[in-house]
């Protein structure tokens, strides 16, 4: 060992020394965390040029004391302070103490439970909270172990579970069809729905030209229209096309936006498609079913494949973990199984009894042992603190919808759906009509930069339906109702400064495009490249 | 809050409360690790029994304690302890204080750094890091960002990094050839590669006949000839096919075995071939690079495509990490990037510089701070701690060698690398030729049972060259020469035990299947049915 490392590596006592300086120097970060603007105003480069080319040779005197000093001075300073109780731009990353400890335990117990074999209490406990989650979610029992048939398992992101179901399918139908006619599967979503779907269904080597984003309007609140899928499916099958597979949104991510789970299953069935896999993303609004007046957006999920959530998102069980159910596990295993391995076969329970290989159900063959983090958040919020956490986040978004709708400047262009959206409204009488969809937009945007640039809130965009709307996502552990008072006294604030340079500047002809707000033929150069 | 809840679920004092609990029960763990079996003595369906159907309503009083006393009672009994120090059945995944509360540190920010903008610190971190890690790793500076055209990403494991690469591969070559030739696409490994890889390329949608596993042999000492390569690609080639990509592995799982990538590459090249991706994948053996007796091992790489390594298998990363190098990163974030989403590109450095977007480089949107972790493991054990962990653990896989080589009964099948195998050889010459084989490989099985259920250590087999072989993987954080040597006492008396019954029972007429091992015409019951 290194001069300045008289401990192994692993270390009981030095553990518990060095143990109680990361658990101090997290807490006295969430004391602090108030203080730093939530996202840095950095340049790229400036952490790398503050770090050594090279890692040392030896270790410096109490080294994890001195990293934790850069760690407080160079790197928190630089880091987008996602547990912020002022982020409300992306869907919240929910850390709670027992999730954090969680993540620490896993990590100090270090096994990797790919097989039965290779842990059986990782594997039975991943069997156990996934029912447990399920149940406190009021997940249909056909997706459960418990109800017979189904199951679930915990994976790193939602993207990773349309990967494996995408596959699952994929292969489910190319015994049917043969191999070569890859090249004529075809998958769904709507143009609302996660990127990552798209990007999965390539990973999966599905065609770039068959994806269909079934296009969404302001009339059904750009929910997924069964008449369109089927119109899709149809010209598809028409082509000569196999149409494989649906991803269906609990809560996109532009607004939140349910789509009619049972009666896109329905039209499917009804058109004689119901072999197409339906998957069920809820990775963000799939926490809100803990609540039962919120059970309904999951409504006909029974009749889907499978089912997905991300409990790292609103539920507490920090990054990362994406629960997947499945009505059917062979579908899994027999496209992402391996059985021929002996080194990975012995020691199993052979003959004794069927048991879970979760290695068959992911991309990967190690896996962490997630199932403990998220068993500890259940048994120590129980499925009321969950409830109770998800409906204070509720009531805030309310309350901030309520104090927007206060505000004749602006508005509240979709029905808020858990998280809310609001948009600035006034000048839009005094453009010409051509531009003042563009006009618009360009001042929300600039509102948006106005707002993130202060520091003390963060929030997003989205463009739907040619709109540009600020995005303003409810849900972090530490957000109190102050808080969002505060997020929304600062839109307001900027909004006032933004409106009277525009009216010191403004007249009536107004050209505006991504990269340049003209206000009455002369080009508000402050404006633009100002604050 | 339910009333056992006073504090809200992210609490500054709190944690520091429940953090020392965690910290102290996991030192507590490396305190008694030795007095667990390795692999514990339980049914399918031990722990799930033992567990509620449902998740509690409301959480009992101090629910953190509560619940650490159950992972105590029951979900320690029925762990495998991968950190157990007398753990040698699979590579190690090695923990260490400061890769364990580098997770928690993660944990505890509990960020998500898809882009540069969606932390800015994260990003950098770990592009300062991948160059770290490939400078300490003799890795060359094509492969990095600082060598300017190459670079490095962390991921969860070996299985992404080939699906990553493999996808991007396939991309770059559809575009030239059109999208529909994917079912011509192929890709080559050896018949001891990894079953992570074939996965992949099927998850790719490569043809599960378009995977070509080169057979190996006892002659090259089980690695892939660049010759049998070349006859595979020419036949592929020849038959309208299309060469894809080839992952060469150094330090393969069941023999650590190390593909010669220098001429490997050269041999596809001199082919015309050197538009097929080379994958070197190093996920256990690319640790020992950071011994410069040991940079040998991955001579050549400088003409491949890609390189991977795990940090959490032999350089004190914890679970999970995977280090990915591409030459150019632009290949993965033509196949992998997703640029169209406004709500991402928001806060982006639009202009200034060109930054790392990670979630480009990967399948999911989400990912953890793994980069803080390693950033730790460097800083606080420097590359000469680093040197020394790897050669104290090859230090004692000679001295098992020696061992080994010293007891008649025994021998060392194929040359040790790093771990070593062994394998009983007494009784060869008192069966008949033709069911030699047999009957070694099933003594050897029988030996590797009785191993293992000792609970004092737990090792695994491979089948080489139709050749059943006990596999001893030395690389433990907690392993020391004491525990080598008790393994070895442990082998040493169960092969004694074994040995006697089939002296016992044995005569001259051997018949031996996978289920049964008949001696002398007799059924040996309690040889077959017991110990």
């Amino acid at each position: 060992m290194p001069p300045h490392s008289p401990h192994p590596p692993l270390d009981a006592d030095e553990f518990r020394r060095q143990g109680r300086l990361v658990v101090d120097f997290i807490a006295e970060y969430y004391d602090r965390i108030d203080d730093y603007p939530v996202r840095p105003a950095v340049s790229p480069g400036f952490l790398a040029r503050q770090l050594p080319e090279t890692a040392p040779s030896q270790p410096e005197h109490d080294a994890l004391a001195a990293a934790l000093r850069d760690v407080r001075d160079l790197i928190l300073p630089g880091l987008t302070h996602w547990q912020s109780p002022h982020h409300f731009a992306h869907f919240a990353a929910t850390a709670s103490n027992v999730g954090a400890l969680g993540e620490a335990l896993a990590a100090g117990l270090n096994i990797n439970p790919f097989t039965w074999a290779a842990s059986p209490a990782a594997t039975e406990l991943e069997v156990v909270v996934t029912d447990w989650l399920g149940k406190a979610l009021h997940v249909p029992e056909n997706l459960l172990f418990s109800g017979g048939g189904g199951g679930g398992t915990l994976l790193g992101t939602s993207c990773e579970a349309m990967l494996c179901t995408i596959v699952a399918a994929r292969d489910r139908k190319l015994a049917e069809i043969g191999e070569e006619r890859i090249g004529d599967l075809v998958v769904y979503c709507s143009d609302q729905t996660h990127f990552s779907f798209q990007k999965a269904a390539r990973i999966a080597g599905i065609r770039k030209g068959n994806c269909r984003a079934v296009a969404t309007s302001w009339e059904t609140g750009f929910t997924l229209s069964p008449k369109a899928l089927l119109a899709a499916v149809h010209a598809d099958v028409a082509a000569g096309r196999v149409p494989l597979f649906l991803c269906a949104t609990v809560g996109t991510t532009p607004t939140a936006a349910v789509d009619p789970v049972r009666e896109l299953c329905a039209a499917l069935s009804g058109a004689g498609h119901d072999d197409v896999w339906v998957h069920v993303d809820a990775a963000y609004a799939g926490a809100a079913c803990v609540c039962p007046e919120f059970r309904n957006v999951i409504e006909g999920v029974e009749a889907a494949d499978s089912f997905s959530t991300n409990p790292h998102k609103w539920l507490l069980a920090n990054m990362d973990c994406c629960a997947l159910w499945v009505t059917r596990p062979h579908a899994l295993t027999e496209a992402l199984g391996t059985d021929h391995d002996v080194i990975l076969k012995d020691g199993a329970a052979d003959g004794e009894a069927v048991v879970v290989d979760y290695k068959d159900w992911q991309v990967a063959l190690s896996r962490r042992f997630r199932a403990l983090k998220l068993w500890l958040v259940l048994r120590c919020h129980g499925v009321d603190g969950l409830r109770a956490f998800v409906r204070s986040h509720v009531r805030m978004a309310k309350a901030f919808e309520d104090m927007v709708r206060d505000d004749a400047r602006f508005e509240v262009p979709v029905p808020r759906q858990f998280a809310l959206l609001l948009r600035l409204r006034e000048k839009k009488q005094r453009c010409h009509d051509d531009d003042a969809g563009r006009v618009i937009n360009e001042l929300n945007r600039k509102l948006l930069e106005a707002v993130n640039a202060t520091g003390r809130a963060y929030m997003s965009c989205a463009v739907v339906g040619g709109v540009y709307v600020l995005r303003c996502a409810i849900g972090n552990s530490l957000t109190e109702e102050r808080h969002v008072q505060e997020a929304w006294r600062v839109v307001q604030e900027q909004a006032t400064v933004i409106l009277a340079v525009v009216k010191r500047t403004g007249g009536d002809r107004t050209v505006c495009n991504a990269h340049c707000l003209e206000i009455d033929g002369k080009a508000s150069a402050s404006f633009l490249a100002g604050k």
